[in-house]
């Protein structure tokens, strides 16, 4: 189907993908009186008296911001804070249908991390939480580390942590497919960007010690010149075997590619000599690194993508609106790693073992208990983490 | 009634007075991929071409956010930004309810100006407006000034200009009733705050000549020591007599008391030594200056309040819905003076003039037809003074 002029024509029609409703009658005075003036002062006062209470008195506990600066959109890249406003629209939509929760998109019309960082500290007041989107790297690490340090609500980088989470997930079950285990695995992740530093680092804190993440120069190794930070650490952090050469040299022999780079990236041919049961998730998007059919052809065994019309949609849609879900539900003041894993674990045991396929790794991402269930496995591991203010 | 402990009650039943609600089906993968990926990538692209675009593939045609940093709330002062909230809130439901704008609250933790500009400046992409609320004087003339040259989106400081449109249309309808021109009138103003010094400006500006303005020390004349840059521009444009003396003395024989000060600033004595045919529009909110009864008692012949449990409700409400409506429906580049005046003149001859009466000189605020003719009357006046970017 043709997406792109079909969803252009709806977007004009729809004039916008989501709009504020009102959840209090205002049909006579006395209505008025007490959502507004005078009675409203009551709950203000309440609120002064104990900040705390702005979860209770407004709809802070089920609100969150959806963040960009429009410089990481889609595979697009960097096309500015308002063309970037019809993902983040999406995404609030998103938030809603899936996990209940309130999200108001907000583009911030500068580039620099110190604009960002501030612009967002200083509305956080408004808000339960902020997912950052589409904020391009390096920046976006530092713009979610400060923020991290001068906010007291959750903030939440989804290229980073939602794509990690839903990897993770998606990677764990393909691994049982295998039989393989993480430990054991050769992993190369295509993409040092957001999402592919974030994935590798969370994959490697989990116990996997074969990864190699290329960049568009080929393999990343401790003391390749001109490594950002990030990047530099990461060479640390992988690559032991300290691989060199191009992401076709360290695919030979590979269990597992991860691609969150650009199309084309990878071919049939370097797919060929992966390993045994080899596992590719193309998830550049919208269009992938290579198309699940030709991955096949290729001898791959189990193939994902990040988009809605193939199998195996290892999209983040299956894990932020419960993140958040079970952030909000106990204020979380932080989105820790704990709660990133047992959110990929809650996504990855939502498959039946009974139903668990080469093209059934992941849940279907319309299934509208997901959500719930990582919103659970979220809430849990924040609390038992101590990062839950309500318990 | 209790309104106090009644609205904080209703307030956390409520758990928030607004929230998000999706204007799409998200239903199947189809709908997933229009809406969301990989669809949405279109819509992004054709508003990187024309940025233009914003308004009509995301809400921002109809969306604005309600800024406030919390320093002069309702009759509390400066409580702080996350207390301010409820009010905020409030606002936008009402904004949904009567106008059919979809509102945004906004908090922002800090009260310098300069903060509070680079914020709203930095977010601005993503609305079609700003309401800014509740910012103490002097800051936010400075707030609103420079916000004005640097964004593309109407500002609006409602304490300011909607207080001014809603006393400009009450005293049009006053002074009917009372056979006095505006030109003619002696009227003094309690409160050289935001709402004080923007409704002298307005009346003067439409042809008042002899206006008081007073503040704590009392009346503001051309020399008196101390005066902000506001209430000294206030002292050359008014008070033309040099009248030195208390608010006391400044009634003797006025025509119009406009109280937009503190409770209990005006007695019974000081309102029976007006003018004939005297009008008080008791402001303070939500405790007005004196309680339309007792300024009754005192000989006065037209009374108004804030607030919804007396008549003549003069209450901003009647304006800021259509105020927006009218900005947006014409995507407005402003809003200036030629429009707050339209907004006046639609609200005042709302009341038709077989029902204008003591007891009736504005709208019903709950009168859902308000708003709609406020915006109908904001929207010509934007195309005539050139500042409307739609015909």
């Amino acid at each position: 189907m043709d997406y792109a002029n079909e969803s252009l024509k709806r977007h004009y029609d729809w004039g916008g993908k989501i709009e504020i409703a009102s959840r209090v009658p205002l049909e006579n005075r006395d209505d008025l009186a007490f959502a507004y003036t005078p009675g409203v002062a009551q709950p203000c006062l309440e609120i002064q008296k104990d900040v705390g209470e702005s979860y209770r008195l407004t709809r802070r506990s089920n609100l969150i911001a959806v963040v960009t600066d429009g410089t990481a959109v889609l595979g697009l890249g960097d096309i500015g804070p308002e063309a970037a406003m019809p993902v983040m629209e999406g995404k609030c939509a998103l938030f809603k249908a899936f996990g209940g929760v309130d999200a108001v998109p907000i583009c911030v019309r500068s580039k620099r991390v110190k604009d960002i960082v501030e612009t967002v500290r200083l509305i956080a007041g408004s808000f339960g939480g902020i997912n950052l989107e589409d904020i391009s790297a390096p920046r976006c690490f530092e713009v979610e580390k400060r923020l991290k340090a001068r906010c007291d609500i959750p903030i939440f980088h989804d290229d980073q942590h939602g794509t990690a989470i839903v990897v993770l997930a998606a990677l764990t079950n393909a691994l049982k497919l295998a039989r393989k285990r993480l430990e054991d695995a050769r992993v190369v992740v295509s993409g040092a960007g957001a999402a592919g530093i974030a994935t590798v680092r969370l994959l490697v804190s989990l116990g996997l010690e074969d990864a190699v993440l290329c960049d568009s120069h080929g393999a990343i190794y401790e003391g390749r010149g001109g490594l950002s930070y990030e990047k530099a650490e990461m060479a640390r952090a992988t690559n032991r075997r300290m691989a060199k050469g191009g992401l076709a040299d360290a695919l030979v022999g590979a269990d597992a590619f991860i691609g969150l780079s650009v199309p084309g990236c990878v071919s049939q041919d370097m797919l060929s000599r992966m390993g045994k049961d080899a596992i590719v998730f193309a998830l550049a998007n919208p269009v992938p690194e290579i198309l699940p059919d030709l991955a096949k052809e290729a001898g791959v065994a189990i193939v994902g993508t990040g988009r809605s019309d193939y199998a195996n949609q290892i999209n983040n849609a299956l894990a932020f609106p419960g993140v958040f879900r079970g952030a909000l539900d106990v204020r979380a003041s932080d989105v820790n790693d704990e709660m990133k894993v047992a959110a990929a674990r809650a996504i990855a045991s939502y498959v039946p073992d009974g139903s668990l396929a080469p093209d059934f790794i992941v849940p279907d991402v319309m299934d509208r208990g997901v959500a719930a269930a990582v919103g659970d496995a979220v809430a849990r591991a924040a609390r038992d983490s101590g990062v839950a203010r309500l318990q």
